[in-house]
């Protein structure tokens, strides 16, 4: 997991030669410390780059069960993108993800999303399905992903 | 998951720098877009090969237990080793797997047939058993591995 | 999983370029084949380090608790830090674990325990609960490591 | 059900008075006598539409996830649409439906596609959960329809 | 359900325009307030025409298993019969039956026992599986039935 | 169900000949988006007349358990009447309730609190347990309704 | 449990110093050695005092689902009643209960006809759902009771 | 089981002084290795002495639930017959029959399709209940025969 | 099974050779067809014989746990004396039984019970734990007996 | 369970002889009527002196898996503590405690708690596992108290 | 529990006033800290008794089921009696048990085995069935005794 | 079972006239009163046998899953070998073996194994899974043999 000291004891991500790795992810709010349910959860302009594949579609019968998959896996990947570019670097750069899922159809969700982050080539890639992330049981996926990033010589 | 285009969205490999880096991959057969079953679905050479291990006895009450991990565990390795020379390198190169089972009980058979690939010195290796693998409910193992191949200086 | 050549065929650990990737470790006694259980199973010195963790209470409706998840976290990573030694590294070294569960209400003993192995800089880390482990049904905890560690150039 | 005489012994519709009653249609094809399960199932034209939703992506990873409901419930509609015109009317004229489900998170997809057949004004809705549908354990959804379509007098 | 004033606070049937709406049907019986589950339970003549389905057949052994719900499909059927007698009506007018069952492989028995009471045409049929029905564990089958019948103008 | 827009893409209620039709009605809050869960959540008039009938007792460890299908029975019936109302009817014309609980033995409460919404002449009346509605795990009953109110000719 | 000599080895209750010490009690009636089930197997009065709370309300759908756990709570208070009477005290002297549910759900209930036995101050008074009775799987309470009658000096 | 060399290494029969013992057998048909599912599965005159029996309707929703175990009680029983006849004896010979099944409502029909191999005095008959048996799931019933057919003297 | 011919249709057994065959015998009273349950459900004689083993103590609370397998154990047995009786022979020419179980905790009892039939030299006996029996859920003990008695040559 | 009036019909405490005997305590706010769930919902100096042993880390991922039982711990031996102090006793006074768990494996941390109530003799205790206990699922323990203070004669 | 200082923190019993109360005993032996599990693990003479019972048969089919609970009980029921002497008193003064099972069915031999502590008059006795014991599964039995033992005066 | 008489009161095998029926076997050590669990329990020379058929490789995350049955499937055999043999008889006239497995996957193993005791003709066989053996859980496989051995006349 990645979002702040106070979530637990580790580094979010450290540059070691020519790779920065990362911890893996999940979509807790550092400031209220539970778990992205919902798309108030996530910015309105994320909620507009999922409305274009069809989600948050203010239906609450429809929203309630899409939400917490869709929700997480932008957030998730949102956080990816930013500790790249705390380092330097970009989501191009994030050579490879490995995607935990407590439910694996969860994944055509997910699929959608992380298209968003990844327009063109798209990365390394491994999925399985677990049993459950850190810190409970509203948390749906966690990625670890992987940055190559060759110090300029 | 490594099996074609039409699988989903990611790359099967990626060189980076002194590394190749290999999605996950499951034994689902692209042409069939099936789970390997049997051993009708995997090359004569390979039943052979697998027959001098103890297995494809041709009793079907015997294999219709072991030929799920046994073909599939043919397969991705079979898989990994071609992706292995697309780039240049050899199965001695791919120094580290990390393998996935749906159920640790498959791990005797699997085994074995690693033994094929690897005769000389083994890799460094990692096993969990998990709930499932994409694409769904007929895959028993899934291998994501990494290739070490510095490019001539 | 790593504890001797009986255990699998594998490499317990690999230097490739400049990293030892480490196979998966389990609290598996080399000598005994059995899962660390207890605390009369790990050295007298680790008992006196847990005990200032407030753990190893020598009150047995206390102990049997505790003892199988908190001995093994200490045996996992003194089993890592003692690969990293054979490597001519330290624990700074180890930059990256991946941390297996199989039940995730075990990570603040874990947790408590990693804590004694690295007193200053935390190392990046993913968390994940799975479903089990080789070699089986009392192993609680595997770990997977990987140490930076360039070659003096 | 509604799908042919073979299937079992009922009237798939029957004009009484200004009603026309419907049987409830599951999405077996009367060809086949097996359920709806992916696109290759429904007409081309009909995969189109779907692909206006998301749907259909011909990536295999996530269409498995998602074709059984989504064809199962153009299948049904499109059912319901032709009994309809069978019958002089229209999808305007079918007033209400009962929609039972076997898993609930399946609502989303399907209000999309109902959403091609109700371009316009809703009909009057009712949605449950319930267990299982004849013929058996590949039917996810069942609809009820009722018409409203006075003879004229 | 409709047995009789005490089981319920509710209308076995009413008559509404050219309708006559009936309540779901269960088999209890209103004397013994206790679910039908033999042979015994029903009428000798209904035992008759039973065997000419092949049931009822004397053999402990078989009929243990078959009995609940062919018993109860008969004693549903016969009291939506009987309630539309009481109406003006017959079974010929009563247009589409919603059927609840607790075990869908409960239909093929249910479904001989209809066509004693449709000799002819069949009429709307709705089939679903469902939890449980009133008064309790040993009901197997609900019936709710809706009849046609203008009044003669 | 039915509580306005914004829950999903359908009908309330409409008229077609001399009939109004219902969609299903949940006790979800249009304002809150959440379900009804305690007394608090229903109108002070509705608590003091469920207090005639021993609910509401303000004591803790009794509201608990049967709040949630007391204020839910309440709440569903009470739309039912406002939809009839807004339609010209009463009580007195719903005609038939089909009623689906998610445990049968919420029907005693659910019993009680109906007898408040029909003092006289009881409506048709079917009662089947099912597994889920939308929108989600919280909601215990849904009611479907059905008004005959013939237009004045 | 208490209730004559047939069903165990045990005393019913035994003084002690200034206690009248009970073993836990259950609802079996002794002639009939069948757990309490229905109304009926309570007298005509004690009929009378549920209905004046709501219960035994004749009708079989609403009856069916209260009266295990009404008639036994009836049952089991009556019983110590009975035996506090025989050592000389009432209801008032019995300070303290140790009540055990197999449903935690059936207190409200319970804590209605409890209510009946101590209009005034209530006892001290502990609850804990646990998994089962003596003799079985119809008894749904327990009540293990202490009376405090300090013998006239 | 007994259906031909490849299936496993045994004697499906074997005759030993006045007894012919027979090996257990399932409805696997040699040619396809697949379990006897449906009525396509058996020779047309079978089916026809099925439909004898009120079996084989043609109805899909009801041959689904009963064709599993109808056709393989038929074929196992036809094999049986078939053995006895290669080894010089009818089914009068074959004096005893223990039978197994995964699930004990299944007798019904298989006691049926036996009659019509037992017109006349019927064999000594076990009857268990049991998990599983080979090759695998979709097996209903195995049946293991004994038959005395004294050597002419 | 084996207590009349109402059962099923079977021989409970039969002689060929020098062997009587019988049938799997469970304890079910012809008269009544229901499993015996409770040592009120075999003779006297027989209830004294078992309270010398120290069953049937007529404490309620022990009784009801041990009687359903001491007397089904009991009765089985005695039905398979009064066969071999019929056929000239006694317990002592019954060489062999295969004993089936639904708890195979239920051993301990039955083995006691046996031993009352099997004085001297005990039987040839396999020991099994099933899930079920004919006819249902209440037997807990099926017992297969072969008997040999040599015809006087 | 003991909290102040609106909570149920009982007596949190009442002193009989030389005794003061209370009511089962668990951890429920009588202001919010929630369960205690984290260290904010206990005071500060509860917190300090929960740290003194190791908990209240302050690290999300730690202390979401042990506040629930730590918080509930200190919150119910604190109220009885108050209530002990209420009747002019204190800690050392209660001489006997019964502790009902929902997981033993919170025995360890509640113990460590208790160690901080009785710094010196401890009382008698007995621990059960259960199910459930009032109001709800997220309570997990209960502690019945006993105090022995003897009048000053 | 009781069984030495090494397995918790409490009294094992307590004087106050005319009592002797009793924490909860299990069967734990302090030398070896794993629960008894068979005939071996208690004194010849207890075995002795044991066998009187009908119990200790030396085969070892039967004993491996009943050993556990018959070898519990005696040891928990001669520690009450142990503890009752070292306070001066006998089985006699234990007047009241409370006895915790984690499987009900285990009270038979529990109740054959307390009868030789209790020849005379039986104490007041509680039974119920919950969930789990301190140390661990391999308990079965708990039992809370309460002695009287007023002081001579 | 048959391994000496301490383990039940039973024969182990019983010639009768040209028979010598056997008692099912299992796989426990009568010197122990182990169930045989690894290589370790059977002799080197079995030991041997089987490496030759690939197991007993010492490596312990293989040999953990397989030695269970691998090794339990010798020692039945091997025990009625010896059964054979003390009647004057070999494993080529035991005719017929009933094979039961508590887990069907565990066939491939037992055939393999069965090869070195039939080498050439195979006997008669039938296997069913059931649920569990004497005498407990770690028992996997239970094997009844008939031999065939006319006397010389």
């Amino acid at each position: 997991m990645s979002m702040g000291k106070p979530m637990a004891n580790y580094a979010a991500a450290k540059r070691v030669g020519d790779w920065v790795l990362m911890s893996g992810v999940v979509a807790v709010d550092p400031a209220t410390r539970r778990a992205v349910a919902s798309y108030e959860d996530i910015p309105e302009a994320a909620r507009s780059a999922l409305q274009g594949l069809g989600y948050a579609t203010g239906q609450m019968s429809v929203d309630i069960f899409e939400a917490p998959i869709v929700a997480q896996s932008w957030f998730v990947l949102e956080r990816i993108r930013a500790l790249a570019a705390e380092h330097g670097g970009s989501m191009a750069d994030v050579v490879k993800l490995v995607q935990y899922f407590r439910r694996l159809d969860h994944y055509p969700a997910y699929n959608r999303v992380r298209g968003l982050f990844y327009p063109d080539a798209p990365p390394v890639s491994t999925v399985v399905e677990v049993s459950n992330f850190l810190p409970g049981d509203n948390v749906w996926v966690e990625v670890e992903a992987t940055m190559y990033l060759p110090a300029a010589r």
